[in-house]
């Protein structure tokens, strides 16, 4: 078998070894079924059982109570940026939206198409190279709209931001979900599609408190309100089993090292060293704030185009892939999700310290 | 490995053996890129080549010229049921829905929850057990929609219906899209949710001509706008590439099997047999009339129900799964999608002999 390289992709993004392997072995027949995971029947046993229990190791992992439904939708997060205002913005109210990056404008622009919205702070005046501090909320915000984690411009919430008292906190979370412990009760709603940190593109998760789904409109097309899911269990029409399946098997893994704290410390582990090398190096230097550097997408660049491109040539010639940095920051992005090995990182410091004294 | 067993289930339903062991081989690396399937962003030139192929898989078995968009979405044929009125059904005008099942009635009801529609015919007076051949549609329908296929009451047209002219005509051809050979020039739009015939779930096929496609409102949440996957090639997000990937390895198995007329001569010879027997048996009969059978879902009943749960149980005994018909109809549905073997067929034809003889 071909040996397989280090993947820094920003997502569809690196899954651990043992979920694909594992995979593998139930492509053709899931356990003793003689019926391939892919081609049971949303209704039947085998599949129930895989559905139920990727939904209890997700409230497991996260310690998501009773009081949240946990749902398995399609579209990615950019079918959310227009559930979530159809479901949550009543008319003659405002949503509030931190805007930090290429994400949380689509998410403004979609949620303009139902109803008013306030952008509360935007880092835009330095091309979203930090997290803003200062928040201006409407006095009775609908929800307050966050995006946790900023793929393309390497910036990360460290916690929750401070927003007025009962209003719903509705956070996507695509990029840094299960990446560190999650304090639930501060949310009204999560989603996240799993494409980064979760399984496979095509399967979005959405945890949502329970009131939030009681209280949307009836009027909207079925599949567009989270009640048909709550109502179903994810199961109205047939979901993408598949997705759901590699879902259950990375929470599996995630437990297996020490569920979302063993994770967390990992991914500090992980950019903590990238960081820490890229403030030493002469030729490199991370893009982001330092206050707001994320754990998931490192950042970089040494300043000169051309030079980047160097690096991104020979880092892929030594067996490192997805390096190359959206063309929003240019430079280059190191994806460090969960399922990134260690190994990766120093891999990468090692190309970046042969490169500087080549270059020099 | 665990021997495979004949699965007769309604969806998702069985796979090509040699799909599933490609795919088995390239979970881990796809081809010699050291990158799995799922992990290779849908932006790299390893997964652009097959979404390319795919789509031009697509177009070649089933004609498909440029005049019409192939796109690959989200939500199965639920969320069409709303996203076909949304786009096609302008404020002041009227829809045309054939009803022949439950599919078409909910089909209904999400367009009325976007303007005007006419049930131009329904079989509901006998349970949806035959194709109507009589229609009364409006003076200029916005569109007519039909269910080609129905899966829960095992009956399927035998081509298009005829329409008023100039009205497009947008099926819903989930369950037997690709089954047979398509004249596609008598469609203004065709989707089908891919997990009968195309793949595993989580995508949705759609074929839509491109005129329909520019003179939809542009208002519509962007996820929800066919422009939008039209515009960027399936890719203004990241679509679902694993699925995507099974469709393509789906579309190169039919063409060996000698494209869609090869594949229909297959399921003529499967569905044929099997209805030939039921016609002989002295206990089991089809429920559809024989002028609306469906060569995909073949429904039958004993006229008993707890011997068809008899029959049901001393079938999978005998390896045969998911034959367990839908409650709409009771007693049994085999389906016999593209995938479905032959040797199923015979499978199932000598448990059903032996059956009578045993109960006789």
């Amino acid at each position: 078998m071909t040996q397989r390289i280090y993947n820094f992709s920003a997502g569809p993004a690196v899954l651990p070894v043992e979920v694909l392997e594992e995979a593998r072995e139930n492509l053709l027949s899931l356990g003793n079924t003689g019926i391939g995971i892919m081609e049971h029947s949303h209704r039947g046993k085998a599949y129930l059982a895989v559905h139920e229990e990727t939904e209890s190791l997700c409230r497991e992992l996260a310690g998501i109570p009773s009081d949240f439904h946990v749902l398995f939708l399609q579209g990615g997060a950019s079918l959310q940026f227009s559930m979530v205002p159809m479901n949550l913005l009543a008319p003659g109210t405002t949503a509030d939206y931190l805007v930090t990056g290429a994400w949380s404008q689509k998410a403004v622009i979609e949620a303009r198409r139902c109803g008013n919205v306030r952008v509360a702070c935007s880092s835009e005046d330095r091309n979203f190279c930090y997290i803003p501090r200062q928040c201006t909320f409407s006095p009775k915000p609908a929800y307050v709209h966050f995006t946790s984690n900023n793929t393309i411009f390497g910036t990360e919430f460290a916690g929750e931001p401070d927003i007025p008292a009962g209003a719903p906190l509705v956070c996507d979370a695509s990029s840094d979900i299960f990446s560190r412990p999650l304090e639930i009760y501060k949310y009204g709603l999560i989603y996240a599609g799993a494409q980064k940190n979760l399984g496979p593109s095509g399967v979005t998760l959405v945890v949502i408190r329970k009131d939030l789904v009681d209280g949307a409109p009836r009027d909207l097309g079925t599949m567009l309100q989270y009640r048909t899911y709550a109502e179903d269990h994810s199961l109205y029409n047939t979901p993408p089993t598949f997705g759901i399946y590699i879902m259950g098997l990375v929470f599996k893994w995630i437990k297996k090292r020490g569920g979302l704290a063993g994770i967390a410390r990992s991914n500090r582990d992980k950019a903590g060293k990238l960081y820490a090398y890229l403030d030493s190096f002469r030729w490199f230097r991370a893009t982001a704030d330092r206050d707001s550097r994320s754990m998931m997408n490192v950042t970089f660049v040494t300043g000169d185009a051309a030079l980047d491109d160097k690096f991104i040539a020979a880092a892929k010639k030594a067996g490192l892939d997805g390096l190359k940095g959206h063309r929003s920051v240019g430079g280059m992005r190191a994806s460090l999700y969960n399922a990134f090995p260690p190994e990766g990182v120093d891999a990468l410091i090692n190309v970046m310290r042969d490169f500087e004294s080549r270059e020099s």
